[in-house]
């Protein structure tokens, strides 16, 4: 690639950019936007948003989006500081050095937009010289920075968590266990079963179960009353706004006939979901339930010692948050799950298989003299010099870009079919999933086959997230007639991680090869951090919060990414025939794995459990609160499966328009 | 190798183990070997040990020697059954079929002797033949079977360890949590800090506390006692044995003058060491401690649940058995375990090459002219047809047994130096070493570069155990000098079983391709289960029970074994062409590998913890037993070093003979 396709190619996103962040500020005081863009709390106005989104404190985004937002925000801190240090160093002093060395040919100032990038590379260094160790520090240095910024980012996390978790309101999954595989004997149904057990085994701290039941066929009802009902909501909708012209559209049926039809049928399957609902004899009980506490000390009792001498019988987790469970897991089958493990196996190595097809085409667009071959029709337009410098440089990415955009939501179907139990869970597993493939197709498959340099373009496109957050979100959220808070959308954390993990992957990764692309990670990072900083406080609501559960996947990240360019730095020094360099980089890897492990040793617990410790200190702090017996009482119904609880809806009133379960 | 080698192998061997067992049966009863078979229990005559050990019931052997025992003992019940219907398969099926095979020439009895005992393995039966549908057949038989015995074998020893738990007696070990890494700030001392940490977390189950000590200067003056007081003995074991003989060998020295020099240093090393254990504040605090609890529950929960809300810091495990600890670890400091760690990381590969390196000798010596090559003096005597057989036949196992009998020491030493806080820790970590040590050199690099059949002379020398048995263990004791329970050794199980497993992993292996070797398998582990059946009830006393807890190494290894039958018969069936039988058999392996995984989820906890159930049971049952004050008064102080333990010798008596430290 050439300095002036790149320079075409940073102006033409600068250019984009700058147009789509005054498109949003315009725009989202106006109809329809002004409803999704309202702030969601009546105290903040619609204020100029840039300055806003750096006033906010994390107190503010903490009450806003949960610690889940604060950690997700704090994911951005910790990039730009790693990307500054990477940028200070990296355009400081590695690309003077490159551009001054004399590899690649003699310096000539003359013809600078025509030359090719590799000159601020480090292939342009001479081979065996002793500018070389510049390179070499470089790396100890940033090893040593991003390890202290880790540690520290691990540390503020942990704090913020246990911190988090002292000052949170009761909440019922600090209370409550799923219990699994309950035995039952004939003639006793699970509910007693359940109840002897605890009775028997922590009568001390037992409060009440809720029996898990087969809902399978009351959510398929209820599936079709959501369906009916939006039907009903568009006709309605298009009704209002266009007066009497949609009885063109109708055909046969007028408009009246139609309504009414959808209203009977409406009440037919509602009739269905009421009986269905009420006759507690037609559902089947599942061996498993929801088994509550009075302290939080005893949920964990019965979470980390084993319950029974089988240990196959009355299993034991962390109870989700209520409004986290994943309902429709228990009404597959032990078989149907096991199925679904291996079609999801065999589904996911086809989906790499057929991504690298699609990879290997796109691969082909850089090549201008083969697209000539392919499409000659195009050939007069191609060697237009800007048309061909967007084919090459812009095209490609923008299709992997697109194709790669609905990579998330295979995942996240793979998970789903997988069996957790809880949203979380299956959006947790989507993001490692994606990290994986991202790391194998993406970075190894695409930027490593290809040159390193070729592929900067990748960088080239911070415009994607105000475009994608500006243009899509809104249009989800024209969907929700009447805003509140619990249609707002949940964010994306488990979705947008692996996209943004790509970025610190190839920009570290690069960092001794090419430093050059360090000033536009840079510039990512900054303008994701506001841009998430603000659309986390307007746009979103938090449906449930695991408490930054996350970030322990952005810590491995790191250290992989680490190890990446560590690998790659011994590669380039034994290119460059400085074979001590490499040898003296090896121990490096190996300090960076021993960090990782005292990192997972101090600080991953924290993570997966509450200690003794918080937990006492807790329930002793709140036992005389006067608000806990109200607690108690409502932490009885608390799981509850949404689809037995009664319908709020009556469907003569017209004015309902939001889907049938609000809390789904 | 030629069939008459075999039986001159096999008729060496058998005169061998009659001779030794029969110079066993006579010598047992005589000075000096009577007091060391002599029967432990007073109720147990000097009976004929064949039919007494056949006699004997388990629970017998529960009594004796404990479940380690028990378990122990199934391990050949179990190798017993499977090479049994191995031997019935293998012997009656495909034995016959292999020799009925023309593969290699047609039939001629007339020279039977002399002929290979390829003719009994596959190699005979002819490519691609029908026949090997019979071998097909019996892998997937063998694994069904070998599966079937395991689960089975698996759900016994649960039972008889939940059993053991149920019935045992109040032992210290259930009721004590080792916590360490206590956090201690200034001025506080480390007792002080657990004494208040644990009555404000757990004060209704809190009992006592035991601070470990530093105490290697006093360990290394109770090891100079002990060296001192044995040089003593021995002088005046000699003196009483010869008069005045001794007098001529101690040179300017008389006897008397030697015997006093040694007693005023054992003297002075005394009161030192009396001085150390009197004078407390020369003692340094570790911070770590055996904290004891009122129920068996309350322990527990002190070790499930992390105590801290940094987890580096009050850090819990299950307490070994007092009799179990290995004190030095707590002298040792983090820095020295991590160098230790390392040293013994690169050790370990040394000795699998230095291993490695004697093999390709031994191999050498099998191959009789290059034996002649390099010994020309002794071609003449080579020559003679029995030292031939000998040589090629017996001398490279004898070699490599008698290199691997020190093998097992040298991974001890290194699972020593690694760091654990117990005995059975210590031993079960080198028995893994020594599994893997085994697999890799003497199968994976001495059987399977050889020929398979070249090497069944391994098979051969089950002669082995009685001789080592019966020649080793009364050497061992004899240093014993008053017999009682304390001095007798300990049943080494864990260096045992990577020999026993061994056998199975060959036996297994080959059952496919050399049918032949599945008596002699048979045959050894008939001997082993009488054998240690017996020298468990004579010889042995258990100083420490884990309850079995090395049974999943011996199921872990039969899976092992399982599959790498499974992949040379894919690989046999490839080399006869039959392809389909290959591709056939690639399930098994994955079948195998599931019930592992069943197995680990169904059976595993129950070696690891016990639950919830029978802790409250168990705790319950014994809540009101009269016995029960005592045993907590003595549970205060079972936790204390033995080197703080003041020393019941006297100095002066002349009788006393045995080591200072009798529990150590």
């Amino acid at each position: 690639m050439i300095l002036s396709a790149l320079a075409t190619s940073v102006g033409l996103n600068l250019a984009l950019t700058v147009l789509l962040a005054a498109a949003y500020t315009l725009l989202r005081g106006r109809p329809p936007y002004a409803e999704v863009y309202a702030p969601r709390r009546p105290y903040a106005p619609l204020e100029p948003w840039l300055p806003a989104a750096w006033r906010r404190s994390e107190d503010d985004i903490h009450a806003a989006a949960g610690l889940d937002g604060v950690v997700f925000i704090r994911i951005f801190v910790f990039s730009i500081r790693v990307f500054a240090a990477a940028a200070v160093l990296g355009v400081g002093v590695l690309l003077p050095v490159n551009f001054l060395g004399d590899q690649l040919r003699e310096i000539d100032f003359s013809d600078l937009p025509y030359k090719s990038i590799d000159l601020f590379s480090v292939s342009n260094v001479q081979d065996g010289s002793k500018k070389l160790w510049l390179h070499f520090s470089a790396v100890y240095i940033m090893t040593a920075i991003t390890c202290y910024l880790l540690y520290h980012e691990y540390k503020y996390i942990s704090c913020k968590r246990l911190e988090y978790f002292m000052t949170s309101k009761p909440l019922p999954q600090h209370f409550t266990v799923l219990v699994r595989a309950i035995p039952v004997s004939d003639g006793v149904s699970v509910s007693d079963a359940v109840d002897k057990f605890f009775r028997e085994y922590h009568s001390s701290t037992y409060l009440s179960h809720t029996v898990v039941h087969q809902t399978g066929k009351l959510r398929r009802l209820l599936n079709d009353a959501e369906n009916i009902c939006t039907k009903l909501t568009n006709l309605k909708y298009v009704h209002r706004s266009s007066g009497d012209a949609p009885r063109k559209f109708l055909g046969l049926f007028g408009r009246n006939d139609l309504l009414g039809q959808y209203q009977k049928r409406l009440e037919d399957v509602e009739e269905n979901v009421r009986l269905e609902q009420s006759d507690a004899t037609r559902r089947q009980e599942i061996p498993a339930a929801f088994v509550s506490f009075r302290s939080r000390y005893g949920a964990a009792n019965a979470i980390y010692i084993r319950q029974s001498d089988n240990p196959t019988e009355w299993q034991t987790e962390h109870a989700p948050d209520p409004h986290d469970v994943y309902w429709p897991f228990f009404s597959t089958s032990f078989m149907e799950r096991w199925i679904a493990k291996f079609v999801v196996f065999v589904a996911s190595i086809l989906l790499i298989l057929v991504f690298l097809l699609v990879v290997a085409f796109v691969q082909g667009l850089t090549y201008l003299e083969q697209l000539k071959q392919w499409l000659p029709f195009l050939r007069n337009i191609l060697e237009i010099a800007v048309v061909s410098q967007l084919v090459t440089g812009y095209l490609p990415s923008v299709i992997l870009l697109f194709i790669s955009s609905y990579v998330p939501s295979i995942m996240k179907l793979f998970s789903t079919m997988q069996g957790f139990v809880s949203v979380s869970g299956i959006e947790r597993s989507a993001c490692n999933k994606m990290l994986r493939f991202t790391i194998w197709t993406v970075f190894f498959a695409n930027v490593l086959t290809g040159t390193a340099l070729s592929k900067a373009e990748i960088f080239l496109n911070p415009k994607e997230i105000p475009s994608k957050l500006a243009v899509l979100v809104p249009a989800q959220c024209a969907k929700c007639c009447r805003r509140d808070d619990s249609k707002a959308p949940s964010m994306p954390y488990h979705s947008e991680i692996p996209r943004i993990l790509l970025f610190g992957l190839l920009g570290l990764t690069y960092f001794i090869v090419a430093p050059l692309i360090l000033p536009f990670v840079l510039v990512y990072f900054c303008l994701g951090y506001f841009i998430f900083r603000n659309q986390l406080f307007n746009v979103y609501a938090p449906k449930y919060d695991t408490g930054g559960k996350f970030w322990p996947i952005v810590h491995n990240t790191t250290i992989f990414t680490l190890v990446v360019m560590h690998i790659l730095a011994i590669g380039v020094f034994g290119i460059k025939k400085l074979p001590l360099a490499s040898s003296l980089l090896l121990p490096l890897p190996v300090l960076t794995f021993l960090f990782n492990e005292f990192c997972r040793n101090r600080f991953l617990p924290i993570f997966e459990a509450y200690s003794t410790e918080s937990l006492i200190k807790k329930d002793r702090e709140e036992q005389n609160k006067p608000e806990m017996p109200e607690f108690f009482s409502n932490l009885v119904t608390a799981y509850r499966d949404p689809a037995l609880k009664p319908t709020q809806r009556s469907s003569n009133s017209d004015e309902r328009t939001a889907p049938l379960l609000a809390t789904m």
